[in-house]
């Protein structure tokens, strides 16, 4: 059965791979176990070991309180850089802290703090990310407000048909992914953000699945908010301190309800009442996590080396190749595509669709050693990272997989719902 | 001068001290820096670069995502241990996320939300640290609500008056910490307490300046909210999660208004609904900074050894003998204490006031290698922590203090602001 798709193709596209060498950039401890979960959690960049613990003992142990001065600026530098070489913005407008779903709370409540009195509708996507709605859904019900949620789709212009069709001037924000984190579904962030403007609504964006795999343009789509995580495809560690992002302009008329000490002006005043600072600073609320925020400097080198265009133009072609193999074997064992077929419509992951994906995903990593993810209650997510991962990886994972569904391996694993972020 | 407080007095009292040996659990790289600011950031423990380094390098690099169903408990494990160790709280009712600053927003959204809509009042202290009073001027305003700052004081019985004076059945929710972040004075939680209860009102305790160097009772206290910073006397290193305590009973009738996944429900089924968990977990939110959360383990094994009672008891010592100095030697240079005198009212901080505090504490800091910190507009604040300092440090630091002050060397200090958290 291999022979219509050889190992070797495989082989040949790693020889042609002008990222190759970047992943002895990573630590790779285990040659034999294939990770397609870099969407979920990115691998450990091999520098990062070595600048933690010079953080900590250096930064920390020694110099201890006298490197805050440093520190405090950390959030908005790893932001400048992060706007550089992943988000398409300028300096001052992208700033690293807290989690993503504290970031889209502060950045939601802005957003419709700010919109006129007769605007009551918030639409969102139905197959959204469950905290980006709920927390919409919070916000929502404090102000009065209806959440609509758009059906999804993965035809992205039958999506943006059906948000044009929802848009009317009684719309004050609309919550979006740029990648979808189920389907890998890529929106076009300019014709949204235009569809949106036209009728005088905020497009709030979740960068989460997009950042560090697709090449993000903000300030040439005219996005106006944006929030992301920099754990999956960024490569900052696990629970690592999200990012948000407000344009230049739209920064000073927004206020966000969370009035912690590092959006004060003037934070070392102390003065007795609120005043929020000027600029992205505003944004900001309380202390953050240093040595988790450190870890972002080491993954963002080898990024910055890379390329983003270059990453995605390798992320679009492992993706051809999975779906390809994915199409040619399993096909006949109840799988089916469950992510636009086009690769220019999708994010850098894969999501296969078969009934009992809970047990396949976990026959896979068990009995295959190739890790994916589940999620509820019938897709497999396979997201093979362009900067760690070889087409090699995705011949031997697809491989791997045809295996253990031709010998019914999954059929042995318990079926209870999974704990894996 | 030194004859009447000789500096073998101090010698002694650490050849006495039961919690000298734990010293050596701390890195101290240079022994002639005198570090009095553990209330900032507590010292680096000697186990945690290593607990560090073996987290980053199996946990995440070689576990990858399997990592993920234990560090998902890490958050309420860790606010167990907190529990038990330093706050008097029952298991289930102490977790570690976010920052202080998003916590006290958290806690106090839901115990105004809880409210009767006819308690319109907030009582905060005047001088409570600007975060504390920043997040509820934000949250009053949103809601109609008026914020009244009682005036602060030395004397914790004056200030219990006036508590109780402007308690009434008007107010919703009273806003103090435990342990003063710029005098240190130390409030009786109990009686504050009930004396809310009393009228009908809910306190939420900031226990910033009080975890792990004086004893929290939560439970015998009757205290029903509380959040808390663990990177000062809890040694977690720069910008570590915070914690927050819900009394059990009072969890399932509160709600707070940031909706993220990591407080739903059956999180992983990822339902379309906003449901909060029962318990704890309602009050969390998203993704927790794993790095960030680790460095809390090997601080917290110190403490255990140590016990909080012998913290408290060492912590009073050092204080009492850093006020006796500053007394005998600073009051002829325009010092004076600016803390309460009886060390069972104050915190392990002693403040001291002076027109020139902040060119004092820069001298301080780089001609006598003594740090401590400034507080705006006049204080200088000294926070012996009692499980790495000596009493010869206090000894020492207050003789350098003298000799900068007679010699006047502040004079040749910058005096602009500090940018020091």
């Amino acid at each position: 059965m291999t022979d219509d798709h050889p190992r070797y193709v495989a082989k040949e596209l790693d020889a042609d791979d002008q990222l190759a060498h970047l992943r002895d950039r990573f630590v790779i401890a285990d040659d034999d176990l294939i990770y397609l979960d870099g969407n979920s959690l990115g691998r450990l960049p091999a520098a990062t070991p070595a600048h933690l613990d010079r953080l900590v003992r250096h930064g920390w142990g020694e110099q201890l309180v006298r490197s805050w001065p440093t520190w405090i600026e950390w959030g908005r530098r790893l932001g400048d850089r992060l706007a550089r070489h992943a988000l398409g913005a300028r300096p001052g407008e992208v700033v690293v802290s807290d989690s993503t779903s504290v970031n889209l709370y502060k950045l939601a409540a802005a957003a419709l703090d700010a919109a006129p009195a007769d605007r009551r509708t918030v639409l969102v996507d139905a197959e959204d990310f469950p905290t980006d709605r709920y927390v919409v859904q919070g916000l929502a019900a404090a102000r009065g407000l209806t959440v609509r949620a758009l059906p999804s789709d993965l035809d992205d212009g039958l999506r943006l048909d059906r948000l044009r069709n929802a848009l009317d001037h009684r719309v004050a924000l609309v919550l979006l992914s740029t990648v979808s984190y189920r389907s890998g579904a890529l929106l076009d962030m300019g014709a949204v953000n235009a569809a949106a403007r036209a009728v005088g609504a905020v497009v709030l964006w979740d960068l989460s699945h997009a950042a560090g795999a697709v090449p993000v343009d903000l300030t040439g789509t005219g996005t106006d908010l944006a929030v992301g995580c920099t754990y999956k495809y960024l490569n900052a560690g696990p629970g690592a301190p999200a990012f948000l992002y407000v344009r230049r302009e739209a920064q000073d008329r927004l206020r966000q309800p969370i009035q912690g000490w590092f959006g004060q002006r003037d934070q070392f005043l102390m003065s007795a009442a609120y005043d929020p600072a000027p600029g992205l600073d505003r944004f900001l609320v309380g202390t953050p996590p240093i040595l988790s925020l450190a870890a972002l400097d080491p993954a963002l080198d080898i990024l910055a080396e890379a390329g983003i265009d270059r990453v995605r133009r390798k992320g679009t072609r492992l993706g051809e190749l999975l779906v390809e193999l994915a199409d040619a074997w399993l096909t006949p064992y109840g799988f089916r595509l469950a992510s636009p077929r086009d690769p220019r419509r999708r994010g850098s992951h894969v999501t296969l669709h078969h009934p009992e994906a809970l047990r396949i995903s976990r026959a896979l990593a068990t009995e295959g050693r190739v890790v994916g993810d589940y999620r509820t209650p019938d897709r497999l997510r396979l997201g093979p990272a362009p900067l760690y991962t070889r087409f090699v990886d995705v011949w031997d994972a697809m491989d791997r997989l045809r295996d253990i569904a031709a010998r019914r391996a999954w059929e042995r694993m318990p079926g209870e719902p999974s704990r894996v972020t």
